[in-house]
This record gives C-alpha cells, sequence and structure tokens, in this order.
C-alpha cells in the first residue's frame, strides 16, 4: 500500500500501488473531472505529480501532453498510477463545484403548504362514553383536510404515549396523508425539506425549513458519476457495460446527493432525520439513474424511456440520508430527452402564466425546449453536444478560475476577462459565445463558419489583426497574451462544433414556432434557463444566430429555474400538482422522425 | 457452558450455567407453555430431569410438587436451573401444538380476485410514432382494471429488459395498484398468500395458492410470546414492565409466525419470496403487538385502543419473511377487545346474509359476541377468564394426550375419553363442558353453583356415587381411575370459577338480544367459533346454561372462523372490503359501563 496526498487540499489516502490517480483522488473525497470517461482522449484531467513514484507514460499521455509538461510532472490522472508514495497538485479547476445560483424570482410567492407538515392538534380525552381509538381521535380531527389519514407502525407505536405525556395536545407530523411521527404539546419539532437538481455534472441541493418556507443553505457537488463520462451517453453505456452498471450508477448519484446534503446539513443546526421530504429534478437520463430505471433504450430509437411519471419513493428505496419514513419524490419527466429539469423550468417559470408566447431554453449537452405558445404547451430536445459548455474545443475548460468568461471588442484590442482574473488557461460557455460573436463581427469567421483567408482589414487594430494566424485546416484565432505565447484559441474546428450546436438548438426553436404558427416577433419572452442562462451574454447569444431573433430586452436569463421548481414543488402541494399537469399536458415534439428538421437544420446551420 | 438435551425430541442445546429449564427449551427451538409467565404460580410446566445437576428446588416447587415427584426429578421448567450437562424429558402436552380445523364450508365460493396477483399483458411495440414510455404502455394496458397503477423502483428497474425480452409479452405482478414484479413471457410466476390468525395460544398459518385458490399447506406454531403469560393481560403487563417490552414481544409474535410459515412452506414447493401477502387476524391486543402499538391502555378503563383500522405493512415494516415487495395486510378491529379474529368470524359465517338473527360467540380467555339482529351487528365482549380452556383449574390442561375431552353418563359409571386414549392427565375445555354438563345432570352440583353436600341418591350407580368425596371447600368429584388413586378432578373452585365464566358470556349475550329487542328463540342460528366451537358439546354449553335458550339444531360450531375470514381477505379483494365495512357498520356495546351487565350477571351466574 501506497500513501497519496492532494494538494491544495490536503486530503489523503493509501491505496495499493498500481491504483490510477483518478481512482487515488476519488479514494481521498475528492471528485475529479473526467469528461472522457477516463480514455485517455480528452486529456482535461491533468493534475502535477510534485513527488514520488508514479507509471511510465501511457501512449495517450505522450499523446496529449508536451515534454516539458511530462518532465515537469504533469500528468493524466486517469492514465497515471501511483508507484510509491506520491504528492499530486490538483490544478484549481479540477476540484471547484459552484452551487449554481438560484434565481430567488422564481421562487415565486406561493402559499406555504408542504407535503411534509407538522399539524398541532388539541383532542378530547377519552372515557367510557368516548372509547374512540387513538388513532380515530387524531384521523376525525384531521377529517376536514386528510380524509384519507392513515398510519405507519412507527407513528403508531408512539401514539399513545405522546398523546398522553401531552395530555391530548400533540403535534402530528404528516407526509401526504401518512402520519409519520408524533410529538407531545403544540410546538413542532425541526421539519426541513431539501429540493435536488441532479445536473448531468453537479448536483445541487436547496435546504429548506418546511416551517417557515425558509431557504436555509445550499451546496453542490460532483455528480460522482462523472468519473464513467462528462456526458449522458457515456454514461448510459456504462450502464450495458456490465450488469452491475446500472447499480453502480444508481449509488453514485445517491452518494453525490447524500454528499451535498451532509455539506447543506453542515451549515444549519438541523440534521440528516429533520428533513422529511426530498423532490428531484433532474433530466430523464438522471431520473432513470436515480430511480434504478436501466436508461440503455432512451439512446437508441425510438428513444423509449422506462418511465416519465411522477414516482415517489421511500428513503430507504431511494438511498438517501434522511428521516426514515419521509418521502422522496421526482418530478415526472416528458419525453426521453426533456426531462423533470425542464418540467422544472415550466413550473418555476409558470410559463403558461406570462400573458404571452413564451420559448424557454435550457441548454447543455442536450438543448430542451419548451414553447408556450397561448394555447398549447409544446416542448423538444436536440442534441447540441458539449461544445456550449467547452468540452471536445481544443481549449475549453469549464467555469473554474482561469477561464475566459467575457470578450470583447476594446479599441486596441479584443478585452478578456477570466474567471477569478487568473492568466488564460482555457475557455468556458460564456466565454465561448462572446468569443464567437467577436469573431463575426470582425468578420473573422464568415456566416458559412469558414474562417477569412485573408489578413483582416487595415482598419481593425494592430494587436487584433495579429491574433489570426495559421494556415487552412490549422487557422485559428488566439484569445490570450501573443507575446507571452499563450496558445488558447478558437480554432477552425471548434467554430464548426458551435456552428452544429447552434444550428441545432435554432432548427428546434424554429421548428417549434413553426408547429405553433407563430412567428419570432410574436414571443414575448425568451427564457434561458441554467447556468447557461445566468452567464452568456444574449446578444452574443443573438449575433450566433442561436436564438429567434426577438429584441434583446426580450431574453432573460432565469437561473437555475429547474432547481427552483424542484423547490416550488417541495414548498406546495398545489405547486406539485401543476407541475404533474404541466408534465401531462405537454404536447413532445419528436424532432428525429420530422425531415423538415434536416431541412431547418441545414438553414440554422450558417451564422446571419 | 453446559449442554441440555429434551426428549422425546432429542432436541438440544448449550447454555450457559444458571439457565432456566424453559430459557434452554427456547434455545433448543421448544415453545413450553408458561401459563403464569414463568411465576412459578400455576405449576403447569412440569418435566423430569431425567440425568444430570440442576439447582435445588425453589419453594414455588416445593409448593407445587410432591415429595415424590421432586424425588423422582420432576421440576418446574421456569424455577429450575441446569447446573451440569442435563437430559430432560418433557411430558407429551408441553411441545405439542396442534393446527386448529378449518372449516371448509366456510370459504364460501368466492370469485378469486386476491390483491396480490399476476396480469398477462400483451403490448403494442414502440416506434418513433409510439414513443409512450415502457411503464406507460403498461399503465395504458391496465387502465380499465387499475386506473391509478404505480410503480417501485425494483419494478421499474426491471421493466424494460423482461419487455424485451418477453418481445413485448409479460406477466405483470400486482399487489393492490403496485406494479411488484414483471417476468417475460406468459407464464406467470408462482403467487401464495398466507392467511394469519395470531391466537393468544397458536399462530396458524394457511397457505394458498392465488393463482388457483387451492389450500396448499397449513402449519401451527405456539405464540412464542407464552412464555410471558398464557393470557392477555400479562403479555400487556410485560410491555408495561420497560421500554422495550413492547418490541420483545412485537418480535416474539414476527418468530412465531415466521416460524409457522417455514413449516408450511416446507411441505410445498413454493418459497418465502413467492409469498406475495400475508393477511392477519387476532384479537385487538395481539394485532396491537404486531404492528408495535403499545395495548397498555387497552387494559384500563377507558380501554381504549391506539387504532383499530386495518393496517397495510410493507414486509420489513412487519418483519415478515415474504416476497420483499409483498403487502400485509392487518383487518381491522372493532374495540379494545373485538378484534380482528371477530372480524374474521363475522366475514367467513357471512353474518348479516343469513336470513335470520345470528348468535356468533368466540370463546376464549376472552369472549367475544356479535348479534346479527336482522337490522344492526352489534358486538360486545367479556371477561371469560381462562377457565373454558382449563387453565387456573386444578386439573385443567391443554387439549393435549391425556387431557378428558368427553365425558358423560353411562350406565354403571360415567363414561371419560382422553385424547390420544391415554391415561387421564387433566381435563382440556370440552371435557370441563361436559363434565359440568354432567355434574349438574347428576345433582351433584346444584343451581347456585355449590356442591351437594349429602351423598347422591341410592339409583345413581355406585361407581359414580364413590367420585363425589372430600368435605367442604375440599368437595370434589372424581374423573379418572378412583380404584387406581387418580386424583384428575373438578372440585368447588373449578366449579366457581366455571360459573363466572359462564355468567359473563350468558349476560353478554342477555344484553345483546335485549339491546336489539329480540328474544333468544327468535335466534335463527348460535354460531360458536374458534377450538371452543369445534370441540364443545352444544348439549353440554346448553345444559350449562351458557348460551340463550335455542333448539340444540341451531347452535353449530364453525371451527376457525377468524382463520376462514383471514383466507377469505386474502383471496378476494371484495370480501376485504366487505371485512372494512363489516367492522365500520358494527356498534360496540360497552358493557363495563352498563349498570344492567351486572344485573344480568347476578341472574345468568346461576345454572339452570
Amino acid at each position: 500500500m501506497v500513501s497519496v496526498r492532494f494538494e491544495p487540499d490536503g486530503r489523503e489516502c493509501t491505496v495499493p500501488a498500481g491504483t490510477l490517480v483518478s481512482d487515488a483522488a476519488h479514494e481521498a473525497g475528492l471528485s475529479l473531472h473526467l469528461p472522457c470517461a477516463g480514455r485517455g482522449r480528452c486529456g482535461k484531467c491533468r493534475v502535477n505529480v510534485v513527488s514520488g513514484e508514479v507509471s511510465a507514460p501511457e501512449p495517450a499521455e505522450v499523446a496529449a501532453l508536451t515534454a516539458e509538461e511530462l518532465a515537469a510532472g504533469v500528468r493524466l490522472s486517469c492514465q497515471a498510477k501511483v508507484a510509491g508514495d506520491v504528492v499530486v497538485q490538483l490544478p484549481p479547476e479540477a476540484h471547484v463545484v459552484g452551487t449554481k445560483s438560484l434565481n430567488g424570482d422564481l421562487v415565486r410567492p406561493v402559499a406555504l403548504d408542504p407535503e411534509a407538515r407538522q399539524v398541532p392538534l388539541a383532542l378530547g380525552k377519552p372515557s367510557l362514553e368516548d372509547q374512540r381509538s387513538d388513532f380515530d381521535r387524531v384521523a376525525d380531527a384531521l377529517a376536514a383536510t386528510v380524509p384519507d389519514l392513515h398510519g405507519c407502525p412507527a407513528a403508531l407505536g408512539m401514539l399513545s404515549s405522546e398523546l398522553r405525556k401531552g395530555d391530548f395536545q400533540i403535534t402530528a407530523a404528516l407526509v401526504g396523508s401518512r402520519l409519520v411521527d408524533v410529538v407531545a404539546g403544540d410546538e413542532p419539532p425541526r421539519t426541513y425539506g431539501a429540493a435536488v437538481d441532479i445536473g448531468t455534472t453537479t448536483v445541487v441541493v436547496y435546504l429548506t425549513n418546511l416551517l417557515t418556507g425558509e431557504l436555509v443553505s445550499a451546496a453542490a457537488a460532483y455528480n460522482e458519476q462523472g468519473r464513467h463520462g462528462a456526458d449522458v451517453i457515456s454514461r448510459i453505456e456504462h450502464c450495458n457495460k456490465n450488469g452491475s452498471g446500472l447499480n453502480q450508477m444508481r449509488q453514485l448519484a445517491i452518494q453525490s446527493i447524500n454528499g451535498a446534503l451532509a455539506e447543506a446539513l453542515g451549515r444549519c443546526e438541523c440534521g440528516a432525520e429533520d428533513i422529511y421530504e426530498v423532490t428531484v429534478v433532474g433530466n430523464t437520463a438522471m431520473a432513470h439513474l436515480f430511480i434504478g430505471m436501466d436508461p440503455r433504450h432512451l439512446a437508441e430509437a425510438p428513444y423509449v424511456p422506462v418511465s416519465v411519471r411522477a414516482q415517489a419513493l421511500r428513503p430507504a428505496e431511494a438511498g438517501l440520508s434522511m428521516h426514515p419514513r419521509g418521502n422522496v419524490f421526482v418530478l415526472p419527466s416528458i419525453a426521453g430527452f426533456v426531462g423533470a429539469d425542464t418540467v422544472g423550468v415550466l413550473l418555476a417559470t409558470d410559463i403558461a402564466e406570462r400573458g404571452h408566447p413564451v420559448l424557454a431554453v435550457d441548454i447543455g449537452t442536450n438543448g430542451e425546449l419548451a414553447l408556450w405558445s397561448g394555447k398549447e404547451l409544446l416542448v423538444a430536445s436536440c442534441a447540441a453536444g458539449p461544445a456550449f459548455e467547452g468540452a471536445q474545443l481544443e481549449f475549453g475548460m469549464r467555469a473554474a478560475p482561469g477561464a475566459i468568461e467575457r470578450v470583447c471588442i476594446g479599441t486596441d484590442d479584443i478585452e478578456v476577462s477570466t474567471i477569478g482574473d487568473r492568466p488564460v488557461a482555457g475557455i468556458c460557455g460564456s466565454g465561448l459565445f462572446d468569443a464567437m460573436a467577436v469573431l463575426l463581427e470582425l468578420g473573422v469567421v464568415e456566416p458559412s463558419g469558414r474562417f477569412r483567408e485573408d489578413e483582416l482589414p487595415p482598419d481593425v487594430p494592430e494587436a487584433i489583426r495579429r491574433r489570426l494566424v495559421g494556415e487552412g485546416r490549422e487557422r485559428r484565432f488566439l484569445l490570450g497574451d501573443v507575446d507571452a505565447g499563450c496558445p488558447v484559441c478558437l480554432s477552425q474546428g471548434d467554430v464548426r462544433e458551435l456552428q452544429l450546436a447552434k444550428g441545432a438548438v435554432k432548427a428546434a426553436a424554429d421548428l417549434l414556432l413553426q408547429e405553433a404558427g407563430l412567428k419570432a416577433d410574436e414571443l414575448g419572452e425568451v427564457l434561458l434557463a441554467g447556468a447557461f442562462g445566468n452567464y452568456i451574454n444574449p446578444l452574443s447569444a443573438m449575433r450566433m444566430g442561436l436564438l429567434p431573433t426577438v429584441p434583446t430586452e426580450r431574453i432573460r436569463g432565469v437561473g437555475n429555474a429547474a432547481g427552483a421548481g424542484a423547490l416550488l414543488a417541495l414548498l406546495s402541494r398545489e405547486e406539485r400538482r401543476r407541475a404533474v399537469e404541466l408534465a401531462r399536458g405537454a404536447r413532445h415534439l419528436e424532432l428525429s422522425r420530422r425531415p423538415e428538421f434536416q431541412m431547418a437544420f441545414m438553414e440554422t446551420i450558417l451564422f446571419p
């Protein structure tokens, strides 16, 4: 056994010699991001071996790293194996998990009426004239609001003693119509709930006091499934690989949620046993993996889910650390690639009640679009590919320190800002949109998507002109410090990736509008959900031709609307019913079988 | 550690020196009957120490046993402690558990429609035109019969692969509206159910093939709670004694049921995982202890149960060895001393549909009575005491080999028959009724309940006359072989016990008739349920004045009608609904608060 320490956190573990560095990191409680599922292809899981002995570089590392890097101890954590005691330095972005911001506006003022609630009851005492059972006494008092009250053995076990301890004044804990706890007196015990958004990359938890409706804490953790691939399809493939793959994926989702829950709990005075309910959103595949449903048929035509219905789970079934008699409610999905996360967005944005036609767009690896036409709710999905999140691009990276997040044209040069004001290390989603818009604005990239072959016109500042370098397929636009030799750029290949992605999204949006008989300018709003919506500059998205052409002020980022939807369903039973109705009422357009989609795509692939 | 062997079974165990013989028996898997809960009072748990060293006799043993007995190795198993390796001979009645006979007539021909069922489904295949989820496909096919179908994670987990393995022909296992299993093809897997009657003394299990409705096997086991007392009140007291008493009692009930289940399963080809549902009846206290509800308030005024409603439990909650996603359904009770066993009797006898007023009587330690007046269902209970079961009587014993089961007046002497034609060892319930009738018939006991003080008339055969021996409080009537010095008898004290018990039952019956405005001869039938009803001679019961005066042919034993009711609820959802309606519609008369009860009792205590 050898010991491995990871800096800057100082976390340690002891593992057999020959263990992959990425596995050792996991053992030490660190969640490394392995976009290509550890195949050594993407080169994104670089670490620096500071001291100690590791295996000789694998061919994948030799291909991905320069000789200087290898000499300096840079390795791919999914390839290098520890050979003795080692100290490994993780790059800043490797272990940073950010809590997606929850847009407070989206949590509409709803009447607090959660599924999990505490009801004080002052009951009459039994006598020979009134021999009703203890439970009937409670049920009769609740008959008007909970006509189908039923007990569980644990609550029935404590009922008679608490009733008498409290002199027939008790507080009853209900989850739906199930009596789950009873305490003497009228002081309700701590009652919390958690809304969970299982993202493909990140799991976010919002912890809420269900007695007051107050959001008390939030936490995020990497989705541990990431070690089997950044995207949904890799994870589905992992499930297919062997008999236990699905259960592994399910356990990793559970671990990730429990980890985020523990972190959120660590910041307040409540404990896991005070969490009476957890509501869950996620895309259809994430919901499948969490519930334990085989997702393989999501990935192949005709793209059939096992179930898209809302699902209630007992805590033990769900594997979550919470009150043992609580409830776990997974919001419904709509179709194989229009998931409970979209339903959360529809609910949080109250899409059908905004007084005008609305297009809501949530883009990650997969694009999910919903259109409220004024009469009908239409939904569709498209494969956007991971380009928008920076994956598969030469210098793409996650939104972590050093990532370019903003680019604009200044007076003498382009202006570039990075997360944490660090030296340019790569480019993340929001920077990408800006960079693409700048390239189009400057004419570096033509509407066809090809890089300009000749030099930029002389009225363009010299500092910008010298950023366009290389020939033919090597043509690229440098984004970093040219003098310092910073190689970070957008290449022809990168632009093609973006072009495919934006074309798919725009074609889907156009087809939804066409199906509804609407023109783009009839849209009262275009809502951008998710991290995507939070950070990108709507002007850049418009410049790229990603969205239908509407006045810019109608474009609005709505933050983690999926999570906000889960929170609404947690706080209000009425909202939960609405979520189920929204999912049931939505009409799904399967674009892959529509010849119009390919036609539309051929047009939308061009830049404006 | 010392080794203890029990004969005649040869079962063995190893226990620390100082262990009670009764505890060692339990350790060896033998269930000894301890009517006084091991207090050393009743002297019923005699065993014979054949060889080896045990502790010196305790005062309770010196009081209960003769010097000869002690010298011969007879000891009380609840007092004697093992000191070295010993061999203990158990008396025949100590380890015999009989399966109460199920009266086949009572399992009415109901349409087989169990809560747990297998439904073959031939489904259309998905296409891009029909992208319904797998679950929706199943739910749509079942919509007409199961409008609220919902899945559990395990079934959803296997759904997609079984569907495709069976080319969209599957068999769905449902428990209520819950989809719990799916298998490819149209061959239903083995599907069994068990009806359980938790008696205070004996737990009986009826194992049924739910695909055919056929009763495949039955088994009985002692209720292991018996080690904490033969009667309900001792067991309730045990729960009060310490914090874990209730859970101990619950675990013992579970053990007993699982033991009987295992025995029933041992006789057929199915396994525990094939049991999809278990229905349970028992008196209110037994139902409390099984569910884990605190029974203490049943035993003190105003006799309030925790709950009398029907209760559904998950197998894990119930602790039963069965299909993990099956269901456990406890039938409803009516009041503190009118339990689910009575509801089972009401259901099995179809009491309200027999075309005339009916009185149903189930007597054990407690008497439970139900009267269908033709318009209304009235129920009541009375404390009958354990006399009818032979407990607390000087020579009372359980229905085991050597127990007198029949007594009648012959030409020269009384005629006595014992179970198994063994030498007279004591007297059990059915023998008791006959003996009491004989004593009244002969004039040995006067209507007041006092023994005749002078000799029997000379026309009574000499052999009978010499059976009446002793003076004053020692007056008694010998039942065994007088010449051989057999001491088994009915004493003045025994008669008083019986008198109190029959007075209570008769007073309850009279009050029910009075409340309904009926006269005894308006009763179309008097049904005797339970072991009681199976074995006693109706003429003897009538002679004792236990029952309202009706023509003898209207008295009918209905066997284990409680168990038959549990079986009906297992076989038919309609019958289950009727059980719930019967329990809800019954009006309970609390006799203890009625001055009329004491009045009636003063009259009914006299023999006719």
